[in-house]
């Protein structure tokens, strides 16, 4: 017999999130998270620091979902409003917690800051709740529970979110509920659009058994494909799933470039640490976004070697050893100067491979035959490489994060040996 | 007399958004342009993309708001539901809308890619909708009103929705509605926390009249205060959110150093601008972020020269010219290697100031006596630097982010001439 679907409703507080002065992450990564054990989150709610509109948000979602997840709401200062309204939602009383306050008192001896009644009052719990400990700050973690439903509230603060989550939550949910298994299998495909996909895999689609569903994640000029099921045995969940899989890869096979769930700059550090090779960048109108991203990997110092950001041209003269006269009559935005600063970034730098880009991002630099968008990446090695145009017509920083993806890409297939004609 | 506060409800379609595979920025642009013209965002929800979901997400909105604005779920593949449901839910047929069509299909001819019948259908809608045609994409805006509400539907690709909100969706909501101003007013702290700062100027915060509020935004270890006011005399409205600023500026003075609601890169670039100066980077450990941040801005290249990642030892020594022995003796990670990464990179470029940045970004390669999370920052010109050691103890990529943002500070105090011992 198949487990009944746990569904979950997570909601975030704070007028932080409704006037768009930040950005939403915390959802995403819980979403991640309870997915792996089982949980299906139904909805995501916003609301604003407001009593009315989190109760009625309690409400409403205690109709949706088994589990309710909150954050936010919980810091020590006067806009919070939160946890005496929880205390008041599942009726109970405030009381000093002891352990949360030898907590709270501790942390405030190591920042060596004075301790003062809003840091005192943030080891104050309703009666009715049992406590989350928070090893990385002062708000507790607070679980409550109420008809079918178990609520638990955390503080917004993504680290602390998510060691909350990860020792005490997704562990608790686990015990207490009977989870189904969601697995899923994702590749990636780049060049053709997601109609043109799903035109020439339709057959295949409409005949997948109803338990198992595809999606299409357009992203960066290139489409993600996911398969997910759900069922209880999960190996023959698993064994079906590849089958499914395999199969969408060879009906694919001539777009697809990484049949993995993971990011271009991991798939380039995975190909890299595989060869016992290392790469470096030179980079202009990328500003060292390719840097961060690679640098962004735990790791990736064993394969990566370093970056210059030559935004100007003295720097791409005396850094990289581009010819002036290269800058002077072709232009910084050309194939001979991403060349020219990818033969001086393998001679600088001990690396094997590199990427060199030049573009003007916007809004302003644009001109009639170098318009706003256009790109040059030159990829190769000190014997061989190859450069392409590229144009992009998105504002500045989707502009850099395209140029970064298509440049990682380029790399990636060229270590493949890719025909890239 | 007051207007009538109006309310918006933002409902986002998608599976992605609920297995967390996409984080949602679509909501936090729309609620900050919303927020400009007086309209308040009181709810964010994110449903999969199920017609009882959806359908019931357009009922239950409707309760909170009198604006509902819609996004994605409108692509041309199978997993798109929302076109037909909306045709259903507001009661209409769907019909070819001949303007889009031709839209459609010079887009395609444009992209040179075969026009499929997926792509014809994009140009069908609702025969009850206004068409609002999206310049940037195939999938055209519609707008729907029912009851007292306003429902646009728009693609969830945020360039094209960006498109749709600033031709056609904000300037038809300004004339639709008799709308309140909403004035903001923010400062950046440092150096104390949320909870100090709370109990400093506690006295002239409960003191506020009832119309203007004060919120703590913390972020990357420091804190943002903002003043908002509403009401419906722009000019009066101003002038008395100008005073309580003053006086908010007074009472933080000695923690505050930004004034306006800017970045530190931003606040960075002007202060170079007016100062006619430039700036480079020598990155270790934050791995070209700096740079990314640095040019992430329009016009950067004017005071922005140029950054040396020097992740390998070799780098550091061929590029930078750190000395061997530094390395070898002090550690890439040192007051020493910063110090000499700062004078190599001033050496190398023209730039009148210079950030350096060496540390253990985790998880991997802590040590005893420099455990993951420590990191030196040196800045300056070529006659004065100043070097600090910072800790922080979160994952990679905060650690990264909170190298940054503290390197971006010193430096900009340092150039402010702030007392820095």
């Amino acid at each position: 017999m198949m487990n009944q679907q746990i569904y979950a409703s997570i909601i975030t507080i704070g007028d932080e999130l409704l006037i768009g002065q930040t950005i939403d992450t915390n959802s995403a990564w819980m979403a991640q998270e309870l997915n792996k054990i089982g949980v299906w989150v139904k909805r995501r709610v916003a609301v604003g620091d407001k009593r009315e509109d989190i109760w009625q948000a309690l409400d409403e979602e205690s109709e949706h979902a088994q589990i309710i997840l909150l954050t936010g709401g919980l810091g020590p200062t006067a806009d919070d409003i939160t946890k005496p309204l929880l205390c008041d939602y599942f009726g109970g009383k405030m009381i000093m917690d002891e352990n949360v306050l030898q907590h709270v008192t501790a942390i405030f001896r190591k920042l060596n800051r004075p301790m003062i009644d809003r840091n005192i009052k943030q080891a104050e719990v309703p009666d009715v709740c049992t406590v989350l400990m928070n090893k990385r700050g002062t708000a507790p973690g607070m679980l409550f529970r109420k008809g079918n439903c178990i609520y638990v509230s955390m503080p917004g603060v993504p680290h602390e979110m998510k060691g909350l989550m990860q020792d005490k939550v997704l562990p608790l949910l686990q015990k207490d509920f009977h989870l189904p298994f969601i697995l899923h299998r994702t590749l990636l495909t780049a060049g053709v659009g997601e109609s043109f996909l799903a035109d020439k895999i339709n057959e295949w689609e409409i005949a997948l058994p109803a338990h198992i569903k595809l999606a299409y994640l357009p992203n960066y000029g290139m489409v993600r494909l996911r398969l997910t099921s759900t069922g209880n045995d999960e190996k023959k969940l698993s064994q079906e799933l590849d089958e499914q899989f395999t199969e969408l890869q060879q009906q694919v096979a001539e777009h697809m470039v990484i049949n993995e769930d993971i990011t271009l700059e991991e798939a380039l550090g995975k190909l890299l640490l595989s060869k016992n090779q290392t790469m470096a960048t030179a980079e202009s109108c990328s500003g060292g976004y390719i840097a961060h991203l690679l640098t962004s990997i735990p790791g990736s110092s064993v394969y990566f070697k370093g970056t210059v950001v030559a935004y100007a041209y003295d720097v791409k003269e005396d850094v990289l050893g581009v010819n002036h006269e290269t800058l002077e009559v072709k232009g910084a935005v050309s194939e001979e100067t991403v060349r020219e600063m990818l033969t001086g970034l393998l001679n600088t730098t001990t690396a094997d491979y590199g990427i060199a880009t030049s573009g003007v991002m916007g809004p302003g630099g644009g001109t009639t035959d170098k318009p706003v968008g256009t790109v040059w990446v030159a990829v190769g090695t000190r014997e061989k490489a190859i450069a392409k145009k590229l144009y992009f017509r998105f504002d500045r920083l989707k502009n850099i994060e395209l140029t970064a993806a298509h440049a990682m890409l380029l790399l990636y297939r060229f270590i493949k040996g890719d025909n890239l004609n």
